[in-house]
């Protein structure tokens, strides 16, 4: 029978699942709405009953199912108060699929699962020592030491998108502080960025024409190459403040190499080399030239199954050494 | 026979060394001058002879040997281009401590030492996720998260003295940048501080009389209880940066604590109440309440050489394990 485990990760619109084997290959994989049931079980039920069908149509030996979710409690297998679903207060999820399946569960956030995923089926793999920043509506990060996700005392370990830039000043955050690093360095910062430079400037821009909302990282990386200076400036000034504050982040865990995840950093060069140029400016002496700023190797539609099923690999393979 | 460890210091001036039990009581204690031969297998030669005469008067079983010394390379057991050491390049300190007793040696520097030590012997006994945050000539760290301390890839994970408090500007620091959080937050940092605001100020100020070589850091605290204004706003001013620092150290590794030790820790809530204001002013709200600002339980004449031999006792508990 073939081993597998099931990744699920939960987002505010889909939740998507798969079934995963060793390798990292997804060999079924589908979604549902996340936000259809007004009882959490009944979204439980539902997801399990899907699973459950793709499973029994298959000779699989299933080892666990890892989750990313929002606002995940790895400690409790909980998710705690999560304002981006309709499902308030504590939810049991862990014990809510342990009940369905009875194998290991592990749970985390979306951009732990990333980092566990990178180690596990990416370009960190061997690695012990790295960070992933995954650069989606905000800014998320996984950090690893020692070839172990570090969850912290709360399991609250890894959120460099609040790391400060300007203390008690700066953009707006939705943590209800200013200043956070995510409002500058993220698909939505970027959109700031560009509008804050069309308000100070007079240079020419395609950008000029495209409302807030219908603004992308997409559109921003296009019109840059096309020689848009608005948006080539939004793409140097978030580099460069991305740079600048990771060099604050080396001096903590001293990781080999830093993996840029998500929309933003398929922008290649254009943020690549203002981070780069700016963390090397900032960094001491004893790091310069040594931490790698690299490109995520799990760029896909799978990645964030491929990342939460990572968790149960990770797992099996350290209870087993 | 009493199993113990040997725990070593090597610090600029002297070199502290003692005989340890597994409850963390100094059996031993003596030091010599580090500087004393131009050869540093002279200095390996003396320091081990007064070891071994020791041990040979009585009936110990050797179970390793710890060290914190400046610019060690954990990964390698060797000092590196030391600036404060007479030996130049790269000392094979743990291969030359190994040839004469024949033990495991667990290499890293005073800061890490410390962490090592809190959790061993101190506060942080039982604690998976903390810091320790050596405050003297400069500001060393300790970071300890899944109940390891990190290392970081090339062995200098910890370096939090040389968080950037302004980036490109600032005080000098002796990493060759500027705005580095020891030159505002240390023994140094309190120093230069009272003399900024002497020069801005026209308070009256007892420390108005003293050479800045003469500072210390007990005389700014002495004159800070007898309501020395200038004295009272230098601890004011470091506490303001240091609880604003760490509140981006916070969102790195969730720590259930952070401790502080050595001679600026000592003065108590003067240091303390600024530290814990503007750290939680800063956190953001998922940390509020949660992290302890806490003196460390090993500030003693012995902490260095507690520290030290720890190494061992932790590693020696966790190959049991």
């Amino acid at each position: 029978m073939k081993k597998v485990t099931i990744g699920i990760d939960i987002g505010g619109t889909s939740t998507k699942f798969g079934i995963v084997d060793v390798d990292g290959e997804v060999l079924f994989q589908s979604s549902i709405p996340t936000q259809t049931h007004a009882d959490f079980q009944d979204f439980i039920a539902e997801l399990t009953n899907e699973i459950s069908d793709e499973l029994a149509q298959n000779t699989y030996e299933l080892q666990g199912v890892g989750i990313g979710a929002p606002n995940a409690n790895y400690y409790r297998g909980t998710i705690e108060h999560a304002p981006n679903l309709r499902w308030k207060g504590i939810l049991p999820l862990s014990e809510s699929i342990k009940a369905k399946f009875d194998v290991p569960v592990v749970v985390t956030n979306d951009a732990n699962a990333a980092a566990v995923g990178e180690m596990v089926f990416g370009s960190a793999k061997g690695m012990k020592d790295f960070i992933v920043i995954t650069l989606g509506t905000g800014l998320g990060s996984g950090i690893v030491s020692n070839g172990e996700l570090i969850h912290g005392h709360d399991g609250f370990a890894g959120e460099l998108g609040h790391l400060t830039i300007h203390h008690g000043q700066g953009r707006t955050c939705g943590c209800g502080r200013k200043g956070c690093l995510e409002t500058y360095v993220s698909a939505t910062g970027i959109k700031r960025t560009v509008y804050k430079l069309i308000a100070d400037h007079l240079e020419d821009s395609e950008l000029r024409g495209i409302s807030f909302n219908d603004l992308s990282t997409k559109m921003i990386t296009e019109v840059a190459r096309r020689g848009d200076i608005i948006a080539q400036h939004a793409f140097e000034y978030t580099g460069r403040i991305l740079g600048t504050k990771l060099a604050d982040t080396v001096v903590h865990t001293n990781p080999e190499a830093i993996f840029l995840f998500g929309g933003l950093s398929l922008a290649g060069d254009l943020i690549f080399d203002p981070t780069i140029e700016h963390l090397e400016k900032n960094l001491m002496p004893i790091y310069k030239g040594k931490i790698k700023i690299l490109p995520s190797k799990l760029q896909n539609q799978s990645a964030p199954i491929i990342g939460a099923s990572s968790l149960v690999w990770d797992l099996l393979s350290k209870t087993k050494s």
